[in-house]
């Protein structure tokens, strides 16, 4: 079967910055399927480019090749990279952009940097990672488009701060639909929580407990819940959370451990 | 030839749920061909996406599979069905989206309610529907999919009120012009003018007969004209409908017979 | 391989009309691969879509079939053509869509009126376009879907005004990062400037000579650069320019060239 390349930018859809690289991309592999994730990071977010990412590309086929390209850092000296894990393989800036999907390891099964001497100072998405993406689209190896290195930046800003008494994370993208989502796993909650009560503070909101569905509180009610993959969420059942509760991407969230009264 | 797979969503673009879908196809259906219809229904808005679709979907070949996920009901008891229609393959929630295009008809050339058990409660599109269109466009029968059941659910808002004297109707979509589409079809409004005139009173503009194209008024001047969809629009010569108007998606339209001071 | 069509057209995303057409190609064309460039030109701007077709459509092999469909004299006599040059195919209005590509030519390598007798009044992109589209994907020629003509419609507006003095252009397009697009070319700058200095006038900005990169300037500070198409830029160094500097399409630019001081 063609190779899958998934295309994940900042770049918005006004522009033919997106096309171009699509251009590049079937100029040198005829055969590859091209599928947008989403254009619409707000720009220069890497994070919410992780997290987008990290909703999709688990889903694709192995062998899918994921382009990401969010790159505040185009035209400094952050290196340009390839690499394989999980059977999928990912090309575009090192400074954390894969970091959730490896779960904050540094080291996947295979890594490049790529050349990018003598591409064009801003446009790094179409003169270096577009034809490395389009390079493994027809077979080429990691080493057939850079040169090995040993480790991703690491990264430190994915993860919540959690002790025993509570966690602090904060709001990585607010969906659609309001939905506010945080960077804060069920299983990093699980293992602090135990068996006691929770309380969220986030935005204007004091949510307790977390619920299995949106249709748990009524219409209109705030809630914690996780959501498809497995973030905790702050909702409103039926309702736009964003909007309602005063919260936007990089709102913190106060989760704190509470005794049940109802415990013997 | 692989088959068609169109998508039609309220998820917007911002987010990986509609490429998570995408993923979920490609994995289970690898030849596939997957076109966007649109992901910018209003969020809920099933009698929105129901025009979208009656606009897109009648263009495509037969045998395309078409999903739709307009789904304000996801958790409640609502069925999911897949159904054959004019040659044509439907996958959603059983909530009205087929209905424009079945024109009011509730028993489809076939139909089967989805198993949505142990799918997760908040994400359908991707863990029920996304794999029952894939399931088709390997070519299994709707038997395969789903358990057969005789009728989609009956659906009343489609429909324009009508008697001798006039109809009415409202706005189910403005598009990106502005121009502003009823549910008032050119059978309904040809059968009841008869050989009379016909006002329509809409927003903040009273308009007097049905014209042939924009340039049939001045520039600036409101006017009523039958689309390429045969969906009466009000529209506005070289002007954005809606803003000038003052109309929005839900806005009535009252139409009038006269007669016409001409006859004899 | 299969022919690509490439789509750009500002007819936006909340509506049924590109996947229409995308039906219509398919119907016609199952094996065409549709690529979309964008569909959210400015409505009517026949200037902003020349550019970004200008943008990506070279990135693209030889062969591929680019539609455009921004058509503000849809309904009026103005010609519908498909055209070749440069070892790519071109469908649309006779509007100067494709006056950018040609470098200001009128004169295709090859150039046919499409006949649009029976289309519906509204919709030629449906009607008109996309079929003429599907047939050269097919492998038909241009002289078996119109009547060969001359030469394009003449066009002027695209071309800064300039004399020794200075250049007076406008901005053609904002992008999705608020860099400020001219239409002025480095061709045209380099020649009239010769060994001066260049100031530039625009919006609430005076700004000395033209940059390499964005990081030239320090943050916040305005800047004129060449972008990655050769066109110049005024930009911000990480800020939004159309924002900060008060332009917006159309916003003229004065580039006057000045003695440098440190001329012997």
């Amino acid at each position: 079967m063609p190779r899958i390349i998934t295309i994940t930018t900042d770049f918005g859809d006004r522009d033919g910055y997106v096309a171009a690289m699509k251009g590049v991309i079937l100029s040198a592999a005829p055969e590859a399927r091209i599928v947008d994730i989403s254009h619409h990071i707000a720009p220069f977010d890497v994070m919410e480019a992780a997290f987008v990412l990290r909703q999709a590309a688990p889903h694709y086929p192995k062998g899918s090749i994921h382009l990401v390209v969010v790159d505040p850092g185009v035209g400094s000296p952050r290196r340009c990279v390839a690499l394989e894990a999980g059977g999928h393989m990912y090309v575009g800036p090192d400074n954390g952009l894969f970091s959730l999907l490896m779960n904050g390891e540094t080291k996947p099964d295979g890594l490049v940097e790529l050349d990018a001497a003598g591409a064009s100072a801003t446009f790094h998405g179409r003169d270096v990672f577009a034809p490395a993406a389009a390079r493994l689209a027809t077979g080429c190896h990691l080493e057939d488009v850079g040169t090995p290195i040993d480790a991703l930046t690491p990264l430190h800003w994915a993860i919540p701060t959690e002790d025993d008494s509570g966690i602090r994370g904060w709001i990585v993208h607010v969906d659609n639909f309001g939905n506010c989502i945080t960077n804060v796993t069920r299983s990093v909650l699980e293992r602090r929580q135990r068996s006691r009560g929770v309380k969220g503070y986030v935005g204007s909101a004091i949510v307790a407990g977390v619920q299995s569905t949106y249709a748990s509180v009524d219409k209109g009610e705030p809630l914690l819940l996780f959501g498809s993959d497995g973030y905790l969420e702050v909702a409103v059942n039926e309702g736009h959370a964003a909007s309602l509760l005063n919260i936007r991407r990089g709102t913190p969230i106060n989760l704190v451990f509470v005794e049940s009264r109802h415990s013997p």
